[in-house]
C-alpha cells in the first residue's frame, strides 16, 4: 500500500481522485501495490464528497506525515505550490505535479533539490495535458540530437483559431464561444497572449537540451491581433494559421518563439483542430515524430498525473535520472538575429501605388491576389526570408511610405512543416 | 564507461553504430557515462569498416564477456536471436532488441527470465520503428483502462495503399514500386499478408493488458485482395482504405484483428500516408492519443534501439518493472463472435435483379451508387452492423443467389475513428 497526499481539489485534482478510484484495480496491478489517497488539501468545503473525511485545510497534514511518501501537487500557480513542493522534497517525499508555471519557473531548482534528496520530481502533465511527451522526449528520443520542437501547446487558442477558420468567426466571437464552453478563462490573457505556450515550450526545450531555458526569454506573441481577414487570406493561400511554439537548434544556441504562424494546409499540424494539442519533434535519427491528443481537461490531465503517481510508486526506492541539469543563461538567441518570412497585409488608397511601394521596399516579395469580397482597400504580400531585424527595418520604411496607409497585420510563414 | 555488444550488422545494426557515433556526446550526457561498442557480431566481412577490429563471428565473444553488461540484439528472426538473447539474460546481461518476431513469440518467457535474473529486457524498437510507443503505453498511459489500440503498424503496406489511392496504381504495380524503393522485401508476404502487423499488435496488446497475447490467435488478413476499384469506391464514399491492426477490449476479452479497413477520410489515421506509421490509443481517462512517425528504416529504428541502450546504461543497477507478466490462453475472442460491418462489391449480369437480391438478403444495407467509368457490371453496398458469423452466413447465401455472379471483394468499415 502506497499512501499519497493530494494538494488541490479543483478540476485536475478531482480528476485525479476520479481516475484513481475508477481504475483502481488496473492501477494496483501496474503500480505493484494499491495506491491510497490519505489526505486531500483544499481550502474549500466538500461536505457532499464521498471522500469528505480525507479533506484537510492544513498542508502539514500531508507535508509532515511520514506515512505519505508521495505528494501530488495539482493546485496550479506559483504560490503556495512552490513552498509546499519544496518542503515536500526537503522532507524526502517524491513529488508529482501538473503545474506548468511551477515547473517552468522553478523546475531547474526543484530537480536539483530532488537529486540531492534522492527523490523523484515528475511532471508529465505539465505539458500537453494527457499526451505523453516528457518521458518520450527525455527517454525514448534520447538517442537523437533534437533539431526542432514544434508544438500546438495551448488548446484554448487552437479552439479559437479553429472557430475562426471553419466558421468565419471574429476573434472576439470565438473567444466568447470558448469562454461559454469553459475552454477559456474569464481572464484569457495567459492563453491568448501565448504565455501558457511559452512556459510549456521552455519545459520541452529544457528537457531536449538538458539545460534550463528561461521562459521569460522566449519571444512570445499571442493571437489577439488575428482577424477574420487573415483567416481568409490563409485559406486562399492553402494555409492554416496556428499558434506555434517553436524551438530550433541553431549551432550552440536556440531559436525560441511562440507566435501565430501560417503553415501549409497539408501539414500534419495544420489538421490539429479544436482543443487538441500536438507536438512534433525532429531528431537527427528519428526524423519527424508527432504526438497528438487532448492537451487539457479534467480526465486527460489526470491521466498524466496518475501515470506519474504509478511511476513514483514503482520507484519509491530508486531514483530516476533527472531530465535536465545544467544552468545556462545564454542559450536563447536574440529573436532579431533569427530568420523568418512574413505574410503582410497593408491598407491603401490606391492599389497600384501601394503595390509599387511594396515592391520597391521588399525586393523579392510575392503579391497575393485574393479577391474575396470582404477584403477592401488592402493588399497582401509575402516577404522573402531574411533576419527579423532586417525585416523590421523594412516594415518601418513601409509604414512611413506615403502610399501605404497602415500595416493591418503581419504573420510569419513556416515552410518545411 | 558502459560496454555494449551488438549482435547483427545489417540495416538496423549499422544504424545503431552510426547513431552511437554521430551523437556520442549528447548520448554520453544523457546516459551519464560514455557508451562503448566493445564487439559487433556478424558473419559477414566488414574489412572496409572503420570498426573492423570490433567484428567477431563468435557470439560467445559477447555473451561470455563479463565486461559487457548490455547486449543489443538487432539480427532479426527467431533463431539464433532467441538462443543468444536467452543466454545473455541467463548470464545476467541486460538486453535491448528491435526484433518483433522474437518479442511477439518469446516476450513473455524472456520478460519472466529477465525478472528472475534481475536484468532489463527492452524492446521499444520492436513496434513502430522509431515512434515512442512501448514506454508511453506502459508508463505514461498506465492510469488508463485502454479500450482500444488502432494502429497503422506496417509501413510497406501503407506505402502500397497510398500509391493505390493517390496514383490509381494496381496492387501489383504498387508492390513492385515499393520493392524498387527498398520498402518491400523480395518475398513480401510477411508484410502484405499482415503477419508483421499482427506480431506488433500482439506486443502492444500484451503491454496494454499486462498479459501475453498470442499473435497466432489474431485474425489476420492482408492487402493482396485490395484492388484499384476498391480504392475508387473508397474515394467516392469519402473514405480511405488502411491496413489497421485493432485491439478492442470487450468485457474481459479482447477483439484482435489485422485487416484492410475503410475509415473516414477526415480521421487522423486516414491521413497517415506513405511509409509512416501511427498508433492511436484510446483510454478511459485520456480519450484519444496518437503517435505518428517513421515506423521503419535504418536511423529511425536505430533511434529507438539507442534510446533503450541509454535507458539500460542509466539503469545498470536497478531493474525496471516488467511490462507484462501474466499468462492467459483465453483472452482472445473468436473473431466470428465480434461485430463489424462490410462494404461489399458484387458482380452481376442484371443490375436491378442484383440489387433486389442484395436487398432481400441484407435487410438494412445501403447501396453505393458510384458511376465511375472503370466499374463495370458491379454493385457496391454497405451492410448493417452484425456479428461476423451472421454476416458470413449471409455472404454464403449471397454467393449462392442466381442473380449474383460473384463477390468481388468485401472490406470492413470502422466508424468512430
Amino acid at each position: 500500500m502506497a499512501n499519497i497526499g493530494i494538494m488541490g481539489h479543483g478540476v485536475v485534482g478531482s480528476g485525479v481522485v476520479e481516475v484513481l478510484t475508477k481504475n483502481s484495480s488496473s492501477i494496483e496491478k501496474k503500480a505493484g501495490q494499491p495506491v491510497k489517497i490519505k489526505k486531500i488539501l483544499d481550502l474549500k468545503e466538500f461536505n457532499d464528497s464521498p471522500y469528505k473525511e480525507l479533506f484537510t485545510k492544513n498542508p502539514d497534514d500531508i507535508l509532515e506525515d511520514p506515512d505519505v511518501p508521495i505528494v501530488v501537487e495539482v493546485m496550479g500557480g506559483k504560490e503556495p505550490a512552490y513552498t509546499y513542493v519544496k518542503k515536500a522534497i526537503m522532507s524526502g517525499k517524491h513529488v508529482v505535479t501538473s503545474n506548468k508555471e511551477l515547473v517552468a519557473q522553478y523546475g531547474a531548482e526543484l530537480l536539483k533539490l530532488a537529486k540531492e534528496k534522492d527523490v523523484n520530481f515528475l511532471f508529465e502533465a505539465s505539458v500537453g495535458g494527457g499526451i505523453p511527451i516528457i518521458r518520450p522526449l527525455s527517454e525514448c528520443l534520447a538517442a537523437n540530437e533534437i533539431t526542432e520542437i514544434i508544438g500546438i501547446l495551448n488548446g484554448t487558442t487552437n479552439y479559437i483559431l479553429t472557430k475562426m477558420k471553419k466558421e468565419g468567426m471574429r476573434f472576439e466571437e470565438a473567444l466568447s464561444d470558448a469562454q461559454q464552453k469553459g475552454y477559456a478563462e474569464r481572464d484569457p490573457s495567459d492563453d491568448v497572449e501565448g504565455y501558457d505556450a511559452a512556459r510549456k515550450l521552455a519545459i520541452l526545450a529544457s528537457i531536449a537540451y538538458d539545460e534550463r531555458v528561461d521562459y521569460h526569454r522566449i519571444h512570445t506573441e499571442g493571437i489577439t491581433s488575428i482577424t477574420k481577414e487573415d483567416a481568409i487570406y490563409a485559406d486562399y493561400m492553402g494555409k492554416a494559421i496556428k499558434l506555434l511554439a517553436i524551438c530550433r537548434s541553431l549551432g550552440d544556441r536556440l531559436m525560441l518563439r511562440v507566435s501565430p504562424v501560417m503553415i501549409d494546409r497539408l501539414s500534419p499540424l495544420a489538421n490539429v483542430d479544436d482543443v487538441f494539442n500536438a507536438i512534433m519533434v525532429r531528431g537527427n535519427a528519428i526524423g519527424d515524430v508527432m504526438f497528438y491528443g487532448r492537451g487539457a481537461g479534467k480526465l486527460p490531465t489526470a491521466s498524466a498525473v496518475v501515470g506519474d503517481i504509478i511511476d513514483a510508486v514503482k520507484h519509491l526506492e530508486t531514483k530516476k535520472k533527472n531530465v535536465w541539469s545544467r544552468e545556462n543563461d545564454d542559450n536563447v538567441m536574440d529573436i532579431m538575429e533569427t530568420e523568418t518570412r512574413y505574410f503582410v497585409r497593408v491598407e491603401y488608397d490606391d492599389e497600384d501605388k501601394a503595390a509599387d511601394a511594396v515592391k520597391s521596399i521588399f525586393k523579392d516579395c510575392q503579391l497575393i491576389m485574393c479577391n474575396d469580397q470582404s477584403l477592401k482597400n488592402e493588399l497582401g504580400f509575402v516577404t522573402s526570408t531574411a533576419k527579423e531585424k532586417e525585416l523590421a527595418s523594412l516594415f518601418e520604411i513601409l509604414i512611413g511610405h506615403k502610399d501605404i496607409k497602415s500595416i493591418k497585420n503581419k504573420i510569419r510563414i513556416e515552410h518545411n512543416l
